[in-house]
């Protein structure tokens, strides 16, 4: 659904000023959040909103609950975020041309279909493993080689991202050909429907990266509450919803766009090592001041609720402001409102490599139609101050175009080839 | 609880024709399977399993469930298993002495009863993200080493399991000094326990491999459902229960171990890889042969239900075992029934390796009062021979000893220092 839908060709220009104070915030932690979209109140717009209403309406319990997969955009983008992710990226192999592509785009389609219903895909080797979909979906994505082996337009801004000074990017973490984002509920769901999309995929691509997240499973986290990442910070308290004019345009919009990705978005992972141990050595109002929320309600400095709209120009008793300068928070905000994003992060926690105690930190996932004019202004800022960068450390980072949705009959992609 | 508590002084002398049958097959899929345990419809019969059977009534919904840290044995061993996993095994520094072992343990035993119970641990540096204990469990285990360190008699089981010819280890994942079995049905408070815990041990030791792993969400596998394992089968229908006189006499008995060790037990840790590539090329009905079991329900090949008892005897139209002389349901039985384990498993499923398609497989871990009358026997079957040899490669290998409970004066280990 595009913002023409709503009737509004500018949902824009109807930001009030509580937007405008609080448009950069949606960048949260360092550009380093992860959050919750809550969809629990907000009015069914889509498919995939409805599934999402009617889930948060009645908690996944059971791992029956669905997510429609056919429709005019990609499930798992304003889907509200499951326990589990596998985000994975394949490289196309050299004999992989647009034939094999369209053959290979139309089997993964075919079985993310199926197994997103809860049934079996069509070679399925273990049927037993796919009864429980447990709002599964799967969101594919396509890096500038898939793109160019298609022959077809290349978004501008689908590309790697500019070097950050606080970039420490390691090999194993960047850019692909193919993304799938693989995502429900349930640890072993996730697994199956991995499995089974790789086996189809597996004589056209190689793996490239494979990256698993977690956030707490559905019933301990209230559809409504934003979650804490692993410093212990509420982590994303602003971000686009779903079923809104400003969703519509900043995720979904972006006429600009070639033809091919109308009703698709721009997809941006970054890995960001979060030094655990080093946070260790930070008192509690250091680690408030770095943010400039409180630890407890995650309220800005200057409000005592999570919602609280902060106050940038308040000042302590001896004159300082009492949302520092450095703040992450007031780093990220922005005066240009078309510089937001949707977040849809998720913590992960490795094996630590031999002497360390953790290797933990965030798999921020952000959507947004346009990732040089939403994404990049956000991250520079943070770049170049942020008192957060200090214990963060982005270590991956890959862009990908997200096409639209299809119908029964066609398959993801089916507009660019 | 020693089996002494029941009144009972040979509790396995009661067992029945159908455990005598069925005693093997405990050991499940090639020693490579885990399996719930099901508490919902046994009495209760230590704190422990009390909270396993509440919970089992009312399945974990909210994540505000706790185990009960104190008590004669260990939580995390007759405790029904949590959905998620870290296991840890920990080296001592050259300079972590008894006086040394002493403090640590301490430290280790206050903040992992506060956690258990949802209590911030003592130098919690993310005291928010403690309040959600879902059902926590923290188990500590002793190398050969530490008890060497400490002074203390060693069980003459408790060292490497002897060398089988199926065995591939990879040196990363073999032995240590000191294990930690931290579980809940959250992955983010499993993630906040390990760290908070590495933290209190950080300065005594060395961490020297971490597996975690995973069963479905506890909404999604209702209690007294067996678990599928990745290839898809239902894994581990015989099983010690928890609050039987075979449970008391198997996973707490022994007599023959140190002093120390009594109201403890003994752990095993196999990292099973599943070949699951190669797995795809078997049949379904060779997928069946290989265990003795079917696929869609877990019966035996002579039977229709999960529960049936095998008919070993049944012979084809043409004269072949119903159940092949090689399956794996098969070569696993014992007529001893003192050779039996209970196994608290679960699925890994790491990022695969370049250019191939899956690293999945198990973390076996099974419990029993002596590993070599139990386990070793089991296990040395299948090594000679069992069809699931071809799929299933041991990649990893460790043997602790659980020491008892303690009480809330004490702390986990207090009865060998």
């Amino acid at each position: 659904m595009t913002s023409a839908a709503t009737g509004d060709p500018h949902p824009g220009r109807r930001l009030s000023r509580r937007h405008l104070l609080l448009a950069g915030a949606a960048a949260g932690i360092g550009a380093a959040s992860a959050v919750g979209i809550d969809l629990s109140t907000r009015p069914a717009r889509s498919a995939h909103q409805a599934a999402g209403a009617a889930t948060a309406a009645v908690p996944a319990t059971d791992g029956t609950e669905t997510v429609t997969f056919y429709g005019a955009h990609q499930a798992g983008v304003d889907t509200r975020p499951q326990a589990s992710v596998t985000l994975l990226a394949l490289d196309l192999n050299a004999g992989t041309d647009a034939g094999a592509l369209r053959r290979m785009m139309r089997v993964l389609t075919q079985d993310a279909a199926r197994l997103t219903q809860g049934t079996a895909a069509l070679a399925d080797s273990e049927p037993e493993l796919a009864v429980t979909p447990a709002r599964l979906t799967v969101t594919f994505g396509f890096g500038p080689g898939l793109v160019a082996r298609a022959g077809g337009e290349r978004p501008s801004w689908l590309r790697p991202l500019p070097a950050f000074g606080i970039d420490r990017l390691e090999p194993a973490w960047n850019d692909g050909d193919l993304l799938l984002q693989i995502a429900a509920d349930d640890p072993v769901t996730v697994a199956h429907a991995t499995r089974m999309l790789l086996k189809d995929s597996r004589s056209f691509t190689t793996v490239r990266w494979r990256q698993t997240g977690f956030r707490r499973t559905p019933a301990v986290e209230k559809p409504g509450t934003t979650m804490r990442n692993l410093f212990g910070q509420v982590d994303g308290t602003v971000n686009l919803v779903a079923g809104t004019a400003d969703f519509d345009s900043l995720v979904w919009g972006a006429a600009e766009n070639p033809a091919w990705l109308h009703g698709g978005t721009g997809f941006v992972l970054r890995r960001i090592r979060m030094n655990l141990d080093k946070w260790d050595g930070l008192d509690r109002a250091g680690r408030e001041a770095s943010v400039g929320r409180t630890l407890a309600a995650g309220a800005p400095l200057t409000g005592t609720h999570e919602s609280d709209e902060p106050d940038f120009a308040a000042t302590t008793t001896i004159g300082f402001p009492v949302i520092p300068e450095f703040s992450h928070m007031r780093r990220a905000r922005s005066e240009n409102t078309a510089e937001r994003i949707l977040r849809r992060g998720y913590n992960y926690d490795d094996a630590p490599a031999s002497g360390s105690v953790s290797d933990s930190g965030l798999l921020f996932v952000t959507f947004q139609a346009d990732v040089d004019a939403q994404f990049v202004p956000i991250q520079r800022r943070l770049d170049e101050l942020d008192l957060l960068n200090q214990w963060t450390t982005p270590i991956g980072s890959a862009v990908f175009a997200i096409p639209p949705g299809c119908t029964a009959d066609g398959y993801i992609g089916d507009t660019l080839f």
